[in-house]
């Protein structure tokens, strides 16, 4: 089960009713949060996850509307009771940028772990892969996709056959092999092959590069930004390196995704989810999104 | 006529219904704020204050629940037009904190001069008299006062029997002398001593130091934090260098001002205002601060 929410959707500065493109993102025992502008802490709190447990903090670049609350995030994190070491990727300039804003933060109780990004690169934490790619931005930045790697299926019925017990019917889904009553019974006499899992990617600011087609490809939720609703803004996105509606529509057409959520709204942008219908001519599953927007994915059993 | 507003009333961390201290005056041309904590561009934006005619902000110090929204309140102030000089105020160490802040707002359209106060001191701009003395927080603190100086009465019987024209009245009255009908006329022969202006005086984050009396001395308000309003809470005040409400009103007493607005309220205190009558007990003129309080200050025609 994996548990998404966009803690903001504005771009640029943060407003009353509005906070700054942020998302959570939980999945068993890890939290990720991708950028961490002023206010983010306050609708994290609104929406109630908590900070004690977040372990990642993916940054996409270091415009203040993406970075600007990362020490008050973090002062807050170590008033949580946060002990345990926080990862934090970047891309270049990362551990400049990071230590200077720590001015303010300068005692925290977990260590930090800089994973500073200097070209395309796979991390792995666990069941979760993490990718990045670079985009076309006024600054360096970078997209992230997020892949859950999911065990195979379980043959139950063959462990039903063999009369083993319950209890070790976990242990060998997991990939271990057991003794058991003398002999080993191995796990890949009992798991298939690995499935597809989920994938979840994330892109701001950005304009619509090539590349992205193949980086979000599947994706089950493709979260991008869309600054401005109307194509006739076409100039002004080229100019600031944004994206219209239409042009993350079809991004998320061409790269095969389930679901689209548009984010990072002009603050001229008043009424976003007027304008859904621009990206929904264009790819069915648009969704305008909004501050704490949230979505369980599942498996189905099948 | 001098407009004063709490923007924030917090202490420690932003909350949903609470942001964090901070306070914005303004007096003729001249804005004037101190502290910028994590959303404080987003109470001036709902106060309606605007964003391009702060001149001066005054730091206290460098914790990050007082400074860390300064990198994108400038960045706002940037994208609304000012190119104006901005005089930044702080302790020991300012240049230093809002430098690496800047990391994430480095061009700016304005030049920040920076006034680093390392011992109590007067600085004049105008009208306006800023005094700063020492606090005793765990780090580096200042508290600030702002007094606005006043003209002296204009003899407007002594102008008209002297048939002076209305339009050099004016002129007269700010210290200007003027010639008329081959005569100077001299500001000082029309205009008596200067009276009292307005004095405010800002207090946060402290112990309650006996020289914030002689300081705070006759101010027409004395805004002073409160972190907890129950006296058991004495030792928790002393161990992180606070105060409580009953000691801002000792203070507002003591220092014979005319009215206290207690703020930077603790997240544990959830309604300050059921325990005013803590300070009104000490001191009757105390009123609980709130987001955006607002009060006008203007000349009684005495």
């Amino acid at each position: 089960m994996l548990d998404i929410s966009l803690l903001g959707t504005g771009g640029m500065v943060p407003l009353p009713n509005r906070f700054l493109s942020s998302m959570i993102m939980r999945y068993k025992k890890t939290t990720i949060l991708v950028d961490c502008g002023e206010g983010t802490q306050v609708t994290l709190k609104m929406l109630g996850w908590g900070f004690k447990n977040i372990d990642i903090i993916c940054l996409t670049h270091f415009h203040a509307d993406h970075v600007a609350g990362l020490p008050g995030f973090l002062h807050t994190m170590a008033n949580s009771g946060r002990k345990e070491d926080v990862v934090i990727i970047g891309p270049t300039g990362l551990i400049e940028v990071v230590q200077s804003l720590l001015v303010i933060a300068r005692i925290l109780p977990f260590k930090i772990i800089f994973k500073e990004i200097n070209k395309d690169t796979l991390l792995n934490f666990g069941e979760i892969d993490i990718n990045t790619t670079f985009l076309e931005h006024r600054i360096i930045c970078i997209a992230y996709s997020f892949e859950i790697k999911r065990n195979g299926k379980f043959h139950i019925e063959k462990a039903k056959q063999l009369n083993i017990p319950h209890n070790l019917y976990n242990t060998l889904q997991n990939g271990n092999d057991v003794e058991y009553m003398g002999k080993i019974l191995r796990s890949t006499d009992f798991v298939g092959e690995l499935r597809k899992g989920f994938k979840i990617t994330y892109c701001t600011d950005s304009r619509p590069v090539e590349s992205l087609v193949s980086f979000a490809k599947d994706s089950d939720l493709f979260i991008c930004e869309g600054i401005y609703a109307d194509d006739k803004k076409i100039n002004k996105a080229k100019e600031y390196k944004h994206m219209l509606f239409s042009e993350a529509a079809t991004l998320a057409k061409n790269s095969n995704s389930k679901e689209l959520w548009l984010t990072h709204f002009s603050p001229s942008l008043k009424n976003p989810e007027e304008f859904i219908d621009v990206a929904k001519f264009i790819f069915e599953n648009s969704y305008v999104g909004y501050d704490r927007i949230t979505k369980t994915f599942k498996y189905r059993e099948d």
